[in-house]
């Protein structure tokens, strides 16, 4: 049976020695002393370790079921959604006000990735309603706020988000669901919803929907939309829950993976809404949500990746097969361990390479949200804007391929659903699909980000790498191995942007024919760029002395690797860009 | 619900345009006349449409499932398969003198491609059976062939290979299975096999089972192998069904995939065998199966990748979601199909420009096997030895990404099973795995292949892109989009080889960090090869004044696209290989 460990060490070493969060002036982050960190984050492990994992296969061979009409989730499910309730795991960044524990995004994102990694399916019921209490913190009124806030924080109530119908999902604004507005001030809510992620289930007292839907009369297409809060049961004034509302669950999906969590087709029939935030300013709010989900997201491919690869590694150290070709590492056994064979190490690199790289530039991320919110710094709010979607993007996509070579290093036992590793795949694939494709975050990129505030996050993106260059140039422990060809990659992301700026004028396919691959080449810098400053933080462990040498050479070597052989990728993003939009928009339609 | 069309004008352009193949001297091809061909490729492709394809759901939901012992192939397969039989498709290429047809392996090879892209899980009972015959083609004695083969080759009876042990996959010498000899010259095999395809079901009467085991008291290791072969039903001397023997299904697997074929655990309890080949030359008998079945597992990844994408295909153009930014292409419509947008027509193209080069090159090994067999040359068949894990390993590497490509294209539908593409990828990522899985094709290639016979076999593959460059220099239509990134891309191979050459000799560990990559090299130099050759016979029939324009078009511009956006990965996998072994094999095991 597959079994997973929280990297505790691997996340205390980037928040203490990499971002150095203590010393960072950003409100909370003074009291996240190295001790506090490592409490929290060996308690949250232990709970991911012993109560989540154990119930992931569990989920993925029971699924969810419709039984007389009711949404039940595996065994084992409800018992432990109330163990992460009573550890108050769900509030841990909300805020005091509404019962959180007011910590920084930065813990709960290093928390989250236990949890997503432990088990992804389990773990989106309270990312959900994470997603859904952060929009009504945001847009709600004072009223909204008190009444499901509370109960959202401690996920005695859960969230989901419901935007996509049958006809529509990247193209918001042809949806159908309307909302009429009653006399009262409600709305009532009519049209069907698919793929809802928590739609339905049996571990809250009640679920709170955020649903897009129109107003009639409004504005054509996407500036038409609203967002409604549109409760399971109706909540009475005393916060007591009243009548059911007009919503149900007509069917659960059958899906290649996340079997644990129900992705339902919500049927709205006259449901009561209240309007969150301004009529037909539906998707602003929207996006509240789906940006804090859209990272999230991110952060689930690096989860998959991290906990195949944990598996592949003791496979890899257990399963004895042929030999060292350099000579016999294990006489006494029949064979040597898979790990000596160069090709699995080859795989093994890149797995290590990349889930290490990922968290780092995820608690980069999560930093940089910190200081959006907690210091309204707008640099920071651009910056993160501008990474939102290469972190979906980039490390969804690469943590699915991950996933594919963990599976791979158990051979055919890979394939074998017992065994585990087909299922970190078949969950890992939806976190390229859902919430915006990842086609749709390279559109986002290119066709929107790049150009905010006059291309402004961008290049401050290309200063920092300057900086970082420029402040380490007489460091000769990183020069070859780490700034040289951090340089190559980020000439190569610049060069892919100039490209854009000369021929996306003209011609905008230009532009988004090599924005898939513009989002990979960001995605390969970025974790260049976190490689190279692990790699300097670790020097500057060994060179300080410290008791823990193996760690610290282990980071560096592992840095190495990716520069050397995952990084060199960017040139070939860039050439696929600079060969135009021509081959991949010559041929009609009818002649393909 | 997903469909399939056999591409026969694909595929009649590469027999006939491409490799021309009624003007090579193999015997057999001149009656191989474009009409004739037609008439097969059509026959074949309306039943892989119509009768396999819509098998293919069937067999992935209802699963093979044991009821009272036995066990139970999904509804309709079991008169599917009689179709087969009754078309006489088993034995397309197998020798008339045995009940088949005798027709070159190239049209075995077209037709497989079709069976397997319609339904793969239900092509392997055929497909396994054709590997076994051959083996005892090879090796067996007259009587064992007049015995076995007239039903094997009209799949009356159906054959299995039999290597995987508990404890062993790729290193067989570890294996357990014992074969005691008997006083009447058989055998008596003792032991389990696992992960045994088409391993018993009830489509067939009989199982022909070819069992690698060891005859107690000879060598150790792989050199004291030896091959048997073992019926379900012993067969008597007039060929009727005797008694049934000692070879049980213990279990089916649940699988990731391919859930229409039955994956069996089999154990063998003193079961009957017969020795086939000589006493431990099992390895080199059984060899003959593993090289036509990784030929054939290249295929697989092909035609799975075929499938997906001519089902991306359908929904890109049906499918409306969003403008194309140059301007409204279905004004009357709410909004422009999938196809208008880049970054959709990249992932279709990466596809499109992936199936139709990849089924020239499986054309290609094939007409080599042709000649390697036909015309007992040497050259051919050293050649298509060097291709062989290229084959396997690349074509189904490729193929499986494009499985998730297409499935991407789908959007949230493609992660619902109802929709059939989750089907293609799960199906599809199995081929990556057995007969060797691909990181073992890549040690095969780098470890063996490249340096067999002096290496004359990768010198002769230089050469025939050095002659194609030089008998087409004049050919300006080709020479920017087709023969320079050929030979950038060539380069970047012989640049890899002469790594392998320089540094492997003293540290073997230099060429095998390097050996998946070289793999991928390598596949990409035979694709780009392939375009080359397509493109030129595609500019021929252009010139020659052709009613079929369109066609002709398509071609040249998807090889353009292959060569521009594709082919580049050359030189990503080039540096790669030349980091060498230092960041590969630095970690200590208990470091990672």
């Amino acid at each position: 049976m597959p079994s997973y460990t929280a990297p505790v060490k691997d996340m205390q070493f980037i928040l203490h020695d990499v971002l150095k969060i203590t010393s960072q002036d950003v409100p909370g982050y003074s009291e996240l002393e190295a001790d506090f960190t490592s409490a929290i984050l060996e308690e949250a492990g232990k709970l991911a370790s012993s109560v989540l994992a154990p119930l992931n296969q569990v989920g993925d061979t029971e699924g969810c079921y419709m039984e007389n009409g009711v949404v039940r989730t595996p065994t084992g499910f409800k018992a432990a959604f109330d163990q992460v309730r009573e550890g108050g795991w769900p509030g841990l960044d909300m805020p005091e006000q509404y019962g959180g524990q007011g910590m920084p995004y930065v813990i709960g994102t290093a928390v989250g990735e236990f949890f997503s990694a432990a088990n992804q399916a389990f773990t989106m019921y309270q990312g959900l309603t994470h997603g859904a209490a952060s929009a009504i913190l945001a847009h709600g009124t004072e009223q909204q706020k008190d009444t499901y806030l509370p109960k959202m924080v401690s996920c005695d109530w859960t969230g989901t988000m419901n935007l996509t119908e049958p006809h529509c999902g990247t193209d918001l604004g042809m949806m159908r669901t309307k909302a009429e507005p009653q006399d009262d001030g409600s709305y009532s809510i009519t049209g069907q919803k698919i793929f809802i992620s928590a739609g339905e289930h049996d571990m809250a007292d009640n679920i709170i929907h955020l649903v897009l839907a129109k107003i009639p009369g409004g504005p054509e297409g996407i500036k038409g939309v609203s967002l409604f809060i549109v409760p399971k049961f109706l909540v009475n004034e005393d916060g007591s829950l009243g009548a059911r509302n007009g919503v149900t669950c007509g069917k659960i999906e059958e899906k290649m993976g996340i079997h644990g969590n129900s992705t339902c087709v919500m049927n709205y029939d006259g449901a009561t809404g209240y309007l969150l935030g301004a009529e037909h300013k539906g998707m602003r709010a929207m996006f509240t949500m789906m940006n804090e989900a859209r990272i999230g997201v991110g952060m689930q491919g690096l989860a998959q990746a991290d906990v195949a690869y944990q598996n592949a590694l003791d496979y890899a150290k257990d399963r004895l097969q042929g030999r060292d070709v350099t000579g016999t590492k294990n006489p006494d056994g029949p064979a040597d361990p898979l790990i000596v064979h160069p090709d699995i190490r080859r795989s093994l690199m890149d797995q290590k390479s990349f889930a290490e790289g990922a968290r780092a530039f995820m608690l980069w991320g999560a930093y940089l949200i910190d200081r959006a919110h907690r210091n309204t710094d707008a640099d920071a709010d651009g910056l993160i804007s501008l990474m939102t979607p290469v972190i979906k993007g980039f490390l969804t996509d690469e943590g699915f391929d991950m996933t594919i070579l963990a599976q791979q290093v158990y051979g055919g036992h890979g394939y074998i659903e017992e065994w585990g590793m087909s299922q970190y795949a078949r969950d890992a694939r939806i976190a390229m699909i859902y919430e915006g494709a990842n086609g749709v975050q390279a559109l986002d990129l290119v066709g929107r980000k790049l150009a905010q505030d006059g291309g402004k996050h961008v290049m401050a993106f290309f200063d920092l790498v300057k900086t970082f260059l420029k402040d380490n140039e007489g460091n000769e422990a990183l020069k070859a191995d780490f700034l040289d060809p951090l340089k190559a990659a980020s000439k190569d992301l610049q060069a892919a942007g100039m490209f854009f700026m000369q021929n996306g004028m003209k011609n905008p396919n230009a532009a988004l024919a090599g924005s898939y691959d513009f989002m990979h080449l960001f995605g390969h810098v970025c974790l260049g760029l976190m490689w190279a400053e692990m790699a300097k933080a670790a020097h500057a462990a060994l060179e300080a002395g410290t008791q823990d040498e193996a760690f610290y050479r282990t980071k560096v070597a592992t840095g190495r690797y990716y520069m050397a052989r995952r990084l060199p990728a960017t040139a070939l993003h860039l050439a696929r860009i600079n060969s135009g939009a021509d081959t991949v928009m010559e041929l009609e339609a009818a002649n393909f």
